[in-house]
């Protein structure tokens, strides 16, 4: 497959790099935090804040559009990117976490998994060629290969007949996107299906807790070239070293000069710590969700702008932050907007949020570049106030 | 009074005026539609927005922010402008509406209004003075003098009572600016209680569905000599030949020089109607509370974007719009999110709803100053469906 990805930097303290991925809708500065819109839209937030916020891609969530508004509607729209008008590149899972921990009335074989969706109940199935067409329909830039995720704890043996089941599964949906890529290209009307030819397709390294499982599906997905490697199955409920252990037996066997994606994750310092173990991509809802709860990420850990004594406070959620929100509103505005449930109190939250996650990113990227990630890191994670961070090494 | 408002154009076929009048916050076109910002935030719109729609004042309810966050508050970030972060003119209601159709357990005295405020059932009483105290420390550029608003139907006798009670209120509220700006302007530190001395104070003219009872009031508050002059107590749930009656009741009476208001309507048809029978000021929560329940607004009538023959439309809610909404999303889109009830959804659609409400008056102002507003007033209720649409005259 192409290769369609730049390293910039590499720092000399940790795994962490500094790279660059080009894709049809534009480049993507690694690391890069992906946000996330589950439904056609990251929650609250237009496509032009997320311009102005220097999204560099958006994710989008395969299993939910396929059940609302269901996959004709996107086609006769001609893909995603014109339905929700984000013409940046957007990367879309393959939807087989959602069926897995949103659908009711699974039943995995062989050949994919019949499920009820959450909404209507309707059933439906989706086999890995089934997740390639929709992902081509959807005109994702970078696909994901299909694969099961299975749930924390889970056994030895579960964990790896399913990673095995993965595996095969990649290598179907490998196999779909050669085969379709190919007819694609001698079609001469221009699709999200002929353009899906050149996008990008990720494998998912699955494996559970267990080192060993975590090595053979790394050494699996590699085996079939892939695009770039996903850590999937991390951040479903495992203690966090567990987590940062998922993807440090997997690393080592994952190619240097590919794009590496730990999915689902984290909370700042984890994306840090994720980046110093050679990780170079993250989505995560946590910035929109807990901002529609009232909570805002800051250097200092997150603030609950609920709380009474942020009534009379004049300051912005987060001293010399530049987000658009820092730069106007008052925590005291904010929490009154929360508290009276105006919309435009979760909106300036999110805002802010992601603009942090993002200027994380930024800034990680910077000390890569200046050979100061790993001081860098550790100094944030040790002012980071958060119940279950893990100690700085 | 100061007399800040300049008569641009009057219409020869019909009341309508054009004119301008001058706050302390900036200049308003007239007529002019006021976005409202009941707690502190016009629903689901940043001031940002708001400047980019060009709205040119918003209206704040004294009511509200009088039960949450609280005056204390208000006070402690200077008033209201500076609160929500909107540097153009605010107008504040005097809290009466609110108190006659949201408080509990009310009790109306000579002196004032006792009631349990609807949030967390809390006492609190509001005089004629206590509501020009609350609207100075919001810092309003317009003030109105505290009414009772009767509902409809509504007894010619307790309208008559009520109509003198709230006469005798405005004379309260009248003494209370003088006495104040006085002693005020002699203070030193600018504070929204100095800058209060030169905002504008409107009477309300009361009266039911009574024409003599309208003209009695209108008189009445004419005779105290305000700034402006409202006509309240209308869309109260009266039908629309009432509410047209009660401002043709009205009307004559009030000097041409000052500014006319008819509060709390209405529709696009509506509030051509009311322009054409001399009225200046608008407010109504219309615009965002439909667009909230997916319904926006068009020259055609109004369009509920959650029927299912909208899935797959290409088209923007209304051809040849200019708004944000129309010029980058489809109805097929904004259908899907608010199906999906995602934020983005009422957000684009309140964008376009209020852009309609304030581009409306912008082109009556344009056919005002053309001698056209009729022709165009006739034009636009002929082609606007709605079910209670007066017929065209």
């Amino acid at each position: 497959m192409q290769n369609d990805f730049e390293l910039l930097a590499s720092d000399q303290h940790s795994k962490a790099r500094r790279g660059r991925l080009k894709t049809a809708h534009g480049v993507i500065d690694t690391p890069a935090f992906m946000p996330v819109g589950t439904q056609g839209s990251v929650k609250g937030v237009s496509p032009r804040e997320l311009c102005e916020l220097n999204a560099q891609i958006v994710l989008g969530n395969t299993y939910h559009l396929f059940v609302r508004p269901g996959l004709d509607v996107i086609k006769h729209f001609g893909g995603l990117h014109n339905f929700m008008s984000w013409d940046g590149p957007i990367l879309t899972d393959s939807g087989g976490y959602q069926i897995f921990s949103l659908a009711k009335l699974r039943k995995i074989t062989e050949e994919g998994v019949e499920f009820q969706n959450h909404i209507d109940g309707a059933r439906a199935f989706i086999s890995p060629e089934i997740a390639m067409e929709i992902q081509a329909a959807l005109g994702s830039d970078i696909a994901m290969v299909l694969d099961e995720c299975v749930p924390y704890p889970c056994a030895y043996d579960y964990a790896a007949k399913s990673a095995e089941l993965t595996a095969r599964w990649a290598k179907r949906c490998r196999e779909w996107k050669g085969r379709n890529g190919e007819t694609a290209k001698r079609g001469l009307t221009d699709s999200p299906v002929r353009r899906f030819a050149d996008s990008m397709l990720f494998g998912i390294v699955q494996g559970g807790t267990f080192n060993d499982l975590r090595r053979a599906s790394a050494q699996a997905m590699v085996e079939l070239d892939f695009d770039g490697y996903a850590i999937g199955g991390v951040s479903v409920g495992e203690p966090e070293e567990e987590m940062m252990r998922a993807v440090e037996s997997a690393e080592p066997f994952l190619p240097t000069h590919k794009p590496r994606y730990a999915m689902g994750l984290g909370t700042p310092p984890q994306m840090l710590q994720m980046i110093a173990r050679g990780m170079d991509m993250f989505d995560c809802v946590l910035p929109t969700r807990l901002a529609r709860n009232g909570t805002a990420f800051t250097a200092a850990g997150t603030l609950n702008l609920k709380n009474a004594e942020f009534a009379l406070d004049k300051g912005p959620i987060e001293e010399n932050c530049a987000c658009e929100t820092c730069r106007q509103f008052s925590r005291g505005y904010i929490r009154h907007l929360i508290k009276a449930e105006e919309i435009l109190g979760l909106r300036l939250i999110t805002l802010h949020n992601l603009h942090s996650y993002l200027n994380l990113m930024s800034q990680a990227r910077t000390e890569i570049e200046n050979g100061t990630f790993d001081q860098f890191r550790k100094a944030f994670v040790a002012e980071y106030k958060t119940r279950d961070a893990i100690p700085v090494e």
